[in-house]
């Protein structure tokens, strides 16, 4: 097993990804779409925080009628930064993508699941979030480039355990050529930094080819106590993904690849899925390949956990420090550096 | 057990209801809000049909911190009309009612749970569909008056196996003085009609003092085959609604309040919950009232079921004939007068 081309979410052959950046003063923030060809991804869903804010996620329910999804929505905003997912879903629907639900070539309803992290005020104007237009920012802005990590998109306002969070993302491909791949919001109540030692708790899990970590001094006894410092008081935070497959998957299977990204979640960030977390995670595939055995669904699962816990520590470790009149967030590369 | 004084969903001390109409050419479609106090209510919900479309529905978990609601947002539009919950969300925080999220009196996240009909292009234009502003004007006509039915608000676009919806609502004083109450937007592939007698399947469920079915015709030929008529072809659909209490219920009695109010659905409807239905029903609690008993919450959760059936009922028996360039809905009034 070893990352894809880019160690990004575009190496699932048809996934682009876009970031919008809000602009205008006091905004740290924004919005970041996941998105499939035009005939859209199967997509599951696994809500595990305490403190979610989610939209369309009962349509990914495996009982419903609805099997694709036509764009995942990841926001900053907390619950207003769903008004990101209409603006999605205007413009896709505009453009004739979505559920048929006429006879008209244009008559259909674009499925736009969304799942916001909480960012609010971070920037030093509480109003400043995500709209609608925002969403119709990212998704126009959508290419299967690279996507960009770090301080970007959703990813915008973003803080882990005290530190500055971020967009990250990493992929696998599995022996018969499989590509998993994910990409998070890392926004953690909790630390992606274990207190004893300074690294990352995902630093143990990286593959070869991923980003690797700083070199930590030998003196870690500055750091330990800026990591103290930084991760009081914890506050209202999320992390939000996609998990994302070209292997013919169910909803069902998506659902599960979506519930084992949490377990991947739970590697890099401790705690985890507490009661001020709305952690939540889609998982898609865009079946290009043939239905998996059970021995090949059970490898895509630990890469797809792996590529969770992996995409934290891109994240974490493409962020950059960042003071607004709110606050100061450092990154875990200049508290270390 | 009685009606309260206006048979309605505003009969529970503290909530109100606000209509709007979606205006414009080949519009038939609009948003109905439903409001507690600034102190939001208690919520769960439940969803059991195959098409669903919603937002904040995984706030409402049992497992999640947030408790109460802000708002409830039933509206038209399919999926596109989520966007009438963030014109909700906006004025409401602008306003300060929420989640409180931070140290200023303003930085409240308020929680606006919404569930959606379909009834896109039964106007005429299939891109008519409520937005963020006109959820904001349904928030802004919310009154403890009550609420008008029939072809208003979310139900301006509703059809119920063929013939026109709408809004109804019903409500029940228990033996110890606790009001339930449901309203409900009305918009079912299955019929509210009993194909075998004319009579609507919930006649039998009516209290006094609800509204009475018309007298049907001695010779009932030409009804019945009106009704086959216009139930075929079943369309996408989708009943949706609220049930709420004054009791002091917990988040998983709301839950357990709204499965019921399926249940009621299941009885005023045939079929109901199909894959083409995205039945959701919210459960309310403004808590005025002390935690019932066993016995209470079995009574509560009897007239909530009854109230939903009851309020379907009127919901049909409200509803005029529509005619538009995309098709002509009867009343059942209309067919059976």
């Amino acid at each position: 097993m070893y990352p894809g081309a880019t160690n990004t979410l575009v190496d699932v052959p048809g996934l682009q990804v876009g970031h919008a950046d809000l602009e205008g003063e006091g905004a740290l923030s924004g919005t970041t779409v996941v998105l499939p060809g035009p005939e859209g991804a199967v997509a599951g869903v696994d809500v595990r925080g305490g403190g979610p804010g989610t939209r369309e996620t009962d349509a990914l329910d495996p009982r419903t009628l609805v099997e694709r999804i036509h764009a995942v929505v990841l926001t900053g905003g907390s619950a207003y930064g769903l008004a990101a997912a209409s603006g999605v879903a205007d413009a896709l629907g505009a453009a004739g993508r979505g559920f048929p639900v006429g006879r008209g070539p244009g008559e259909v309803v674009p499925v736009v699941p969304a799942a916001v992290v909480f960012d609010l005020g971070r920037g030093g104007r509480f109003a400043a979030r995500p709209t609608a237009e925002t969403g119709a920012q990212a998704l126009a802005a959508c290419t299967d480039a690279p996507p960009a990590q770090g301080v970007v998109g959703a990813g915008r306002g973003t803080v882990v355990g005290g530190l500055k969070g971020g967009v990250g993302s990493a992929s696998s491909v599995l022996s018969d050529g499989t590509v998993v791949a994910a990409l998070v919001v890392a926004n953690a109540a909790g630390s992606a930094v274990d207190p004893a030692t300074g690294e990352l708790w995902a630093a143990r899990h990286l593959h070869p080819g991923d980003v690797e970590p700083p070199a930590l001094p030998a003196d870690r006894t500055a750091l330990l106590a800026a990591l103290r410092e930084a991760a009081a008081p914890p506050t209202l935070n999320t992390t939000i993904g996609v998990v994302a497959t070209d292997a013919g998957l169910s909803v069902a299977q998506c659902a599960k690849l979506a519930a084992v990204g949490q377990s991947g979640l739970a590697r890099a960030v401790r705690p985890a899925h507490g009661m001020t977390d709305g952690d939540t995670f889609f998982g898609l595939a865009t079946t290009g390949r043939a239905a998996p055995d059970l021995a090949a669904v059970q490898e895509l699962l630990t890469a797809g956990a792996d590529c969770v816990t992996r995409a934290v520590a891109h994240a974490v470790l493409a962020a950059r420090s960042v003071e607004t009149p709110a606050g100061h967030w450092r990154a875990y590369r200049d508290l270390v550096g």
